[in-house]
């Protein structure tokens, strides 16, 4: 059972957009220098972000990404459901009704427990994941870490002098 | 992120042992018959549960399997993570200490926050799995299901007649 490994880049990623000014945006490009990430591999990743609404890509010049909403209403479980689907870990094929000890299909109108108690632990995981915000992640860092980190940012981008 | 699809066979074949009578073992061979299984890899599954010790292998021409503790002291997450091991599906590869953005390493002495909070929803998966046990499952079957279940597993025995 493992997400992939671009999990850890997009919640970065997102955690390091919700950091910048009110409209300013990083390039995939950008990105991928401020993490040291394969620049094509992390632009294709963003943008399943932004079909999931967490991201809005910006075209033109200055081009890039931000948030698609308030960092309070984008959580943990909306970026890992963006990278990985909603599709729980337990994947039931109904063995019960196969084989010589088949159950009747009368007695398989209602799921399986054992699929029940699985997508139970699922939720659970799930309820965890969407309980935690960006905003929530902000809130942990040091008042002084937003302004460092845009200005490292802003380091990254090639097109633009930073001294 | 997916389990292994062995996991539902050994939750099942487990419940299934779990109805047998004190004692009473079933092979392989027998429960690959009862669910439709491909009995060389289970046998191989069903090994690593032995290994968890959360079944006994014996020996000998009754040899089979059978419940290496009570069903009460038997949690869907010994099986499952007997079948898939007990890691995090998230994994931290310590990204915010790479690229332009490296964090300098005075401030990663604790673990990532984003780390943190991925660890918390696998502990509430844990949790979830680790309170429901084979005999609470048991407790769920209707009174006539454990005798059906042992005359059907035993006519899977081609060893001994069952008629």
């Amino acid at each position: 059972m493992k997400l992939p490994v671009s999990t850890e880049w997009l919640l970065h990623c997102a955690t390091t957009l919700a950091q910048l000014e009110a409209g300013a945006t990083a390039s995939a490009a950008q990105l991928a220098r401020y993490y040291d990430l394969p620049a094509a591999y992390l632009a294709k990743q963003l943008q399943t972000l932004v079909k999931a609404g967490v991201l809005v890509a910006t075209t033109g010049p200055r081009g890039g990404f931000r948030l698609g909403r308030q960092p309070s209403e984008i959580t943990l479980l909306h970026i890992v459901e963006a990278v990985d689907g909603a599709a729980s870990p337990y994947e039931c094929r109904e063995i019960r009704q196969h084989g010589q000890g088949a159950l009747p299909p009368e007695e398989c109108r209602r799921t399986c427990v054992i699929a029940v108690k699985m997508a139970e632990a699922h939720e659970a995981w799930r309820r965890s994941l969407a309980e935690v915000s960006l905003g929530d992640i902000l809130a942990t860092l040091s008042a002084s870490v937003p302004s460092r980190t845009r200005t490292r940012l802003a380091g990254t981008n090639l097109d633009q002098p930073t001294e």
